[in-house]
């Protein structure tokens, strides 16, 4: 592409960088805030910059929160004895948004992933391993997406965790094997946190 | 959707006023910005203030550009006496791109289109009026989108010009009618150009 501004050519080789967007794609998104008064620009700019440098991650579950602790952590009425294992906050939008469950979250930041180089050392697996030993915990709940990295997963933790006094589980697979959770209805998800089963069991299937 | 933080909503709601970006996307956009260094998100969020702040429309043709004449119109190899009327940037960089074509260029930023909303006086016509009428331009090749809303333009601005001494045209419909001109190939496109025919011809087909 030849661009005859390069203000033009360097804010769609910036939005193209943006994952399943393309050139043609951020050209069309560019030329259309150029169309728009300058305050849209100012808005979606301050917004972007504002997420980056001002949001944190709950320094207990890893979730994304304006706050040290998240409002699921810091919310007395939530039974701290149960987490629920996830991949990615999307995760634990769509748990929450079923209204099924009471008990806390911890969220990995990803699955392990030979293929695209994630090892375990790049998620939050260490810290609730530290959980599991100082008995802060009494149930797991794994509910990472049922593909093989979602199952590795699931296995080197549970690897970790099994010598300890804590009860596993995953959630009922009433989800297709290959589903992404966070795509799946509201009853089916809600259904199958209650469904759970010991995620021993889970290995013999 | 329920958000654990107000700036990710913030963020979310912002990126989805995009046309064609849903909250979905929206969020996997915004997700992966948290998860890239905070130096993607300046560079980003940087190029879009400059672009929208800084960028010119051409005094001449109303094609962007980071100076008052663009790059075409202040080349004196360029035919400054035909001018090829286009709906948008877009068409400018997909005519410049086959290389066939050696005269300037006149942007209208759009098209008539009653249902959107868009009429004669919120696209550059009047400019293009008042070049042929100073006798600025001897030949006008219409190259707008070959659909009712281009048809109807090009209608529109021939019905303003034809009584001036000035030669229409149009470009070769190589293109299959109803298709975007920035999707066309440049072979097509290039020869269609070359080919093009007295606007008054196309009105009888
Ligand atoms: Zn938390
Ligand atoms: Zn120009």
């Amino acid at each position: 592409m030849d661009f005859s501004s390069k203000f033009l050519e360097n804010a769609v080789n910036e939005v193209s960088r943006l994952p399943g967007i393309g050139k043609r794609t951020a050209l069309r998104l560019v030329l259309h805030l150029l169309k728009q008064p300058k305050e849209h620009t100012k808005y979606l700019t301050e917004a972007l910059t504002q997420l980056r440098n001002e949001v944190k991650s709950c320094k207990r579950c890893h979730n994304i929160s304006d706050t040290i602790l998240c409002d699921i952590c810091s919310n007395s009425n939530r039974n701290e004895e149960i987490v629920c294992v996830v991949e990615d906050i999307r995760d634990v939008m769509a748990i929450e948004n079923t209204g099924q469950y009471r008990g806390l979250y911890h969220v990995l930041g990803g699955k392990i992933s030979p293929i695209e180089g994630v090892g375990p050392q790049n998620l939050n697996i260490e810290s609730l391993v530290e959980k599991v030993k100082n008995k802060e915990v009494k149930e797991l709940i794994f509910a990472l997406s049922s593909t093989m990295e979602g199952d590795t997963t699931n296995f080197y933790i549970y690897k970790q965790i099994e010598k300890y006094d804590v009860t596993t589980s995953t959630i009922a697979r009433g989800i297709a094997v290959g589903d992404e959770l966070e795509y799946a209805d509201e009853i089916t998800l809600g259904r199958s946190i209650i469904n759970r089963i010991p995620f021993a069991n889970s290995l013999k299937s």
